[in-house]
């Protein structure tokens, strides 16, 4: 770890939000004619959930040969901050649910008891959770410390993870307290990126590059109009299960297969975080977590053996009262349910569409899903909405 | 329930297995040209993992206007049977998966923490889980008690349900001991029924008429060959999320809509049964019955509130030990879940294939799925296999 | 069955409550000496939480040898109601906690999702839980069917159940409706019966008698003022581990042990219902659910394999909102926590004190814990208070 | 953070085991007189059980007032390794039980559904979870890499915790990799010390000083004989509920209260993690994870809101198959659960003996449960063994 040590902290490369609206937007699937059902939030974007914020650090340094602890480095942070700032007295209703635990997301057991979400959740690569979990809690320390002599401000943090070593050099922990700190820093509402960014980085989705992505939904229950958001780090599935609002792309496009040094003995993972304004306990939320599953059935996952599945979802609402009146109940939850699992599938190949082909460790090269193959296919299918 | 004690015998109308046998083969899912992915078993039905059986009991009676206890009468029985006997001394591995709870499954806790199958599993109406329950231990006791003084041959039944009320006297309680015992006793290997026979008679599936339905899958692993069956309870879901195959069948048959006098508050509820002859430990089984999601997922679902989505697997294999070493696990797991992700969405696909249209309570109708119809949508996607 | 039928219904011979009021009280645990902490409600009941009811009917008939389906009989139902009235409207929040799940609780997996209780709670024999949850329903449907044309009053009743095949004819399935139908009828607040009643009829717990027990406690939080009781259904334990107050009764009492004409292979189970008028959620009840287990485990318990030690908490308050503030839950939650724990103590120690002597199948005999000889105890261990 | 990189690794107050030998014995409960029931082990400790090692790195330094990244230091790091060496090709079968889970272990939701154990736990304060989390996984990728392109010997490492911030400058996050290493290389098997050691260097139990503890059992079972061991970090309880061997010691010992510059807002935790060598699956292992509850119980505690009490169970057995005879299966089992039950309260009590009064921030001061005083009680009761 001494290396690492070493790296100035301009290593840390923060592509700043809104890139893209920088250089002209990229596309997102809707803009390639992708049908989804729904309606979207404005940005589409799980931070379109009022007070939601959204930060990235993204470390990409050095090319060829793997050597631990020097590079390459292709891998970040993710951050997704509930609320503009924290508070020993506010928590925030939560629930995990794990499709295939086959990963880590830390207060896991935390949240199955005390369904409590106080503070920023971290989204990393696999090794680099423990040092993402302690720099939030020191953050949270240096912030939000009450200074009473006995200060539980630290918390119990949330840092989960997905396994990037096919790009980056995983073992070799690049990832640092300081570049925590500046997701944090910088986490932002608005149109956020997608695709090679933060913890997303190093990621492949279908055997094509993946990354993070993001899409919402708008409700209106009763008189009341919700937004609920997902964030998705997409690092999982195989090539021929691969299906796109329903279309077998996967099927149609066994070209542009990862060009790897060795074949890779296992894939991945997605961490999904899904986000509400709609005032839902955490039992509710429970509900929730679990329909993130059928979103990711949606794009023609099996949730393999080493992909680790776990997804969070919490509720900013301010006050939420017990009601167990089943029509309303009925009314309030199957419009939510539904949103996230169109949501869930919409982030996930917004993910694929805004990743860009990267090559990584001993030249290893994931592929970006090419966008016009990608639409020709759709046509065949005659899902191509124009 | 007393008017229910007077029904004769000979109201449990059906329960011969071979049904369509008589009548030529009706056309299964795979017959219509709806592609589905893997190698189905030689049934391509549960009955393919050696040793398990299914027995139906259907009761079918009456028509006109609802007087409980009285009828219409449209539901039944159906039992899955993990061996051809039974004995305190052998128990199956086995685990309970619940995706949305809104169900019933007896011994549900019990598979929790014993994860040990000893007995037949029944599915019925929502209403008639207790007296099928009963049934089960009772029919074990006489059968296969071994006459100690303290006697546990009755055990703790496994009895799970969909709500069959918009075409049957639900709260008529009409199955009775009788017709469990009878299911039981029938039970076959083989080709078994589909669509509206035993507990699957009154479903509803995606506002088309579901029911019963059951595909398999083979696999070679290794040097072995396995199979893993998967058998369905299917009454949930609505019509604009119905996906076969990928294809947005619900969004282009608007049409052929529940003829009903009231308008249904709360949709349906899926069970389903996986069985293979792969040697899995309970803890493999979860993540087994986990997938069973992804599979409904393919279908479109977004397991509304309603839904008790709730799902059973278990292992026949003779002989089973811990085996650790991550690659064999990959090797073993990964065929296994796809399998049981491709099955389930099979099954229920041959469910509503194979379900004809049934008028019930009040003259409540549900429609059957038009074959002709659901080839020719298939086709306009491109995704008719002829 | 047959047999069964024949029965009259005059065959349900108990289930007036106020038993000993007639006969001057019996006394409980605490009129012994044994010194228990905490302050109980009025009636150191369950039925101290406003709006409880408990109901019992009490099935005794028969001596001598075992017959299958004649007797003897010493069984029961046992119900729980956590209001008045009810409705498709209201539900409690509730919660369930499997310490050890060889037993049945019906509707745990849908509590789990879904922790709405909306009616009774039933306690019985093993092999009656179908008779009683299907029993339940239809009462609910009776009683408060809305009439609408889909009517979900009947539900999916909650019932559990002890193993009573010591003493009882337990494969006769002697339980039938109206034994339930009287139960819930016959429900009352105020002082209720304890020992060999309902459902507690045959029980055996630390191979003295056991049966049915409860307790409360009053607690003071902040301005408010909350009861919380306990029932509980007791047939567990071996006498070497039986710990009372603290005390190792068990091994000072080596006598009186069961007269079996075979041993026994496997030993009981242990329900518990906890009710509570203070304001908490379904995951605060989760919580509430686990500390029964610390109860338990105060008499010594070590939750053997064969015992189904399954427990339910809800909340009978009108109104309840999400609170965060760690603060105030610690206030909150801690009193309840010790609560549950020191009344579960106390259920199951009046369980064994109220319960009387029973002969049931077979000539089995099992001993009443001798009152004296239990002070005397007390006394050694400098632990009675006088 | 930058303050503890400056000190010197000589920082690593190592207490190299047996420390106590070297001193003359220190004496366990045992010696004192406290009766438990069962046998333990030649070492009466986790690391009886056949391959089971424990190694500590313990911290304490500086005096006085609490300076955030500077002092005073009064925390550790625990590690239990299943095994001599580790490999991707054996993982021990395990399982996690949350009793209440306002705490951490890392890798809870993975173990929870690939209940694979495969290196060392380690255990610490809440702020320096990541880190030793993190530490773990570098010293298994530096030791036992393969060397592949793909490695994934870093894996899920587990790391838990309890809060030691009433004595340690527990937001100076004190602990480094460094420690972590120390604590797996030094680890060793035999008798292992107890009290302020390691991770529980800065524990309270029942607001006396807790810390590290540690006990056995051996079962014979049918031809075979099994050892099964616990350890636990002991930082949780509130006097008043304080019993050793069911004597209310904590009524009886009012005084020696900590003494503390502000009140402490929660009480503490515990972490056990129990080892044996009987063949248990997953399942099982999640029966006795539950057992230690029970065993917690016993001490008196009612496991308040602030108490993260957490367990974790494995097993070593080389060979392990499915066996469902329930005859066998309860042999098997009730032993172990008793096991599990009395060696978790001895292990508790192990703890409070062999801990010594300590000094920590700001001259808040924790006293040891002093032993003749102790000794006068249980005698009292009647049950000290002399």
């Amino acid at each position: 770890m001494k290396t690492s040590h070493l790296l100035p902290l301009s290593f840390l490369l923060l592509y700043l939000l809104p890139l893209e609206a920088q250089d002209g937007p990229a596309p997102r699937a809707r803009d390639l004619g992708i049908p989804f059902a729904g309606a979207p939030g404005p940005h589409n974007a799980i931070t379109d959930v009022p007070g939601v914020r959204v930060g990235y650090a993204t470390l990409i340094e050095g090319e060829g040969r793997l050597d631990v602890g020097k590079g390459p480095v292709r891998t970040g942070v993710t951050v997704v901050l509930p609320a503009p700032g924290f508070s020993n007295y506010r928590s925030f209703p939560a629930a995990v649910f794990s499709l295939n635990g086959m990963g880590e997301m830390t207060a896991g057991l935390y949240l199955q008891d005390y369904p409590l979400l106080y503070g920023p959740v971290g989204i990393t690569n696999t090794n680099s959770v423990g040092v993402v979990r302690d720099a939030i809690g020191k953050w949270l320390f240096d912030k939000y410390s009450t200074g009473g002599l006995f200060d539980f401000s630290f918390g119990l943090p949330v840092a989960a993870e997905t396994w990037d070593g096919v790009l980056n050099d995983i073992n070799g922990l690049h990832v640092r307290p300081g570049h925590v700190f500046a997701a944090l820093d910088n986490a932002q509402s608005g149109r956020i990126a997608e695709g090679n960014v933060g913890g997303g980085t190093g990621m492949v989705c279908y055997e094509f590059k993946g990354g993070t992505g993001t899409s919402s939904r708008r409700m209106q229950i009763d008189t009341s109009e919700y937004t609920l958001g997902v964030l998705v780090q997409a690092n999982f599935g195989r090539r021929p299960q691969l299906a796109v609002a329903g279309v077998p792309v996967g099927e149609e496009l066994p070209e542009l297969m990862p060009e790897l040094k060795a074949p890779m003995r296992s894939d991945g993972s997605i961490i999904a975080i899904v986000a509400t304004d709609a005032p839902l306990l955490p039992w509710q939320l429970q509900l929730v977590a679990k329909r993130v599953s059928l979103g990711i059935a949606r794009t023609g996952s099996y949730s393999s053996m080493g992909s680790g599945d776990i997804f969070l979802a919490f509720s900013t609402a301010e006050k939420i009262e017990w009601n167990s009146n089943m029509d309303e109940l009925d009314a309030l939850l199957n419009p939510i349910f539904l949103a996230t699992v169109e949501a869930t599938e919409e982030a996930i190949v917004n993910a694929m569409v805004a990743a860009q082909t990267m090559t990584g460790i001993n030249g290893n090269t994931i592929h970006a899903i090419p966008h016009g193959r990608l639409r020709e296919i759709m046509r065949e299918y005659n899902r191509l909405k124009e």
